[in-house]
């Protein structure tokens, strides 16, 4: 059983920052949350929902933290970091929520004086909801949360926060940086990416069709809107910090998705049918590998009765 | 309340019609259902399950059956045609539930005599298994059911037809042929058809990073590979026979993702953050339109507790 950490100190305060508070509370990981958002609607949110103490600047907020969290977006960590080294705790841990590590690494790793212990960090959890009012305690349960700790880590300070985090509830794994951005270019970014793509497609059917396309959005285009969704900020920053890796993806589909079309073009059944066939079993591997269960989905809002 | 029909024939005994089987019963719509499949193993376990008679050919099935429903994959539907024409019941309706409508109507009307009612259907709702042991009762309760009949249509057969499937819980509709393979190429058959490509695309990174791709699969691949894994027959003739509205919103969309590429590129945060706004309206409208609900999905597993 991980101590838990004192004080704990969340910068920026959205979908992640307010479940890792909400999971902290009930996990008991903390003596005293601190946060700090930008908008003061948002400070006063937290301070209502789940804060013990909210500070109007960031630099005020990471004073006497033994642990801090960014977790604003990608774009925003170097100012941020520049803002809050000359106030950090000797040997504070620091570490980030962004989706993309490379660029949290180039962005923050300068600022931070020797002494704390910087550990990047992403959560893959998260859902189409954003802001303060969106978190959940369990949001992190069943999750995988990666480190990327750096060549210099420290083993104890990253034990303790390995400890806290799968306290939180997530399983915690850790990679190197490049891998990580490759790895999540493919299973989260340009899937995102495609989703925006395809649903921006249907806006231009949608004004020429009476909202049939929104009235009749059947389950493939309804997953695409709610992966849609999700926060523009965030996902603009993710896709200017990883573009190499998500250009490299985006090159990879547009081939295959090329191949796919001559196949319907030219009417090469079997090709199709084998290609279908072959993404059956990844679902197959998802499944087993725990990320997601067996049960019917399409089905949304109906109650299955297996016959 | 539309009264039952007497005999119903199921002809193909998957995913679709093992549901419309539990449906009809639960909603007591039919005094007998018959069915049939071309597999003998298919057919032990829809006579297991959920028909009341199991024929060994659709000849067979469909003789003195008021209600004859073509659930066969799209490219299967003319043969079907072909066999069942001469054994159809004087004034019999004949309905089909396949993907694309123009195909269908071309495949199956020649074939059908005179005096029996054609009226093309297309249901709205699947889940990513197939077969006869994936059917369940509530699979249509609050889904669309899309009718697209002809010109000729007899106004009472359509009109028992609606009430039918209203009490399968279907919501039912009215579209034309031409605009229903439009829109369905918007909302289901190209995000399919992407959705098969990124999969694929991921495959190839999983054979080179043991596994990487499939454990740390995040929300947006998930959403993918669920919709990747549906019935492989029936998406392969999805494409073939509904070739020129996808190939059409393949165009438009690989345009508005190459237009994303460039702004990746080109480092223009401003234009993705604004095209990411655009389509967060587009999410919102569909759940005001009632095809899902504002539960945050991606979280799966979860349980959520709002603060």
């Amino acid at each position: 059983m991980t101590a838990p950490y004192g004080r704990v100190a969340l910068i920026g305060l959205g979908l992640i920052a307010s479940s890792m508070a909400h999971a902290i509370r009930a996990a008991g990981m903390a003596t005293e949350i601190v946060g700090h958002a930008k908008s003061p609607e948002t400070r006063a949110i937290a301070r209502d929902l789940f804060c013990d103490r909210v500070c109007d600047t960031a630099a005020e907020a990471v004073q006497g933290a033994d642990l801090v969290v960014l977790a604003v977006p990608v774009g925003a960590m170097a100012a941020i970091a520049a803002e809050i080294a000359p106030h950090l705790k000797p040997c504070a841990t620091v570490t980030d929520v962004g989706s993309v590590k490379g660029a949290v690494v180039e962005a923050v790793g300068p600022h931070l004086p020797a002494g704390t212990h910087f550990i990047p960090g992403h959560p893959l959890a998260g859902t189409e909801y954003s802001g303060p009012r969106s978190g959940f305690a369990t949001l992190f349960k069943n999750r995988w949360w990666l480190l990327t700790p750096l060549g210099d880590t420290d083993t104890a300070a990253l034990a303790r926060l390995r400890g806290f985090l799968e306290a939180l509830g997530a399983n915690v794994d850790e990679m190197e940086v490049e891998r990580h951005d490759l790895v999540l270019a493919v299973v989260s970014h340009t899937p995102h990416l495609i989703a925006y793509t395809m649903v921006g497609v249907a806006d231009h059917m949608r004004r020429v069709s009476q909202a049939e396309v929104i009235k009749y959005s059947a389950s493939g285009f309804r997953d695409f809107t709610r992966i849609a969704a999700s926060d523009p900020t965030m996902w603009r920053d993710v896709f200017l910090t990883n573009k190499d890796a998500v250009l490299d993806i985006l090159g990879r589909f547009t081939e295959e998705l090329f191949m796919l079309q001559r196949a319907i073009r030219m009417g090469d059944g079997q090709q199709l049918f084998d290609y279908f066939t072959r993404t059956r079993a990844i679902r197959r591997g998802i499944i087993e590998a725990g990320q997601d269960t067996a049960a019917p989905d399409f089905g949304r809002g109906a109650d299955p009765v297996k016959g």
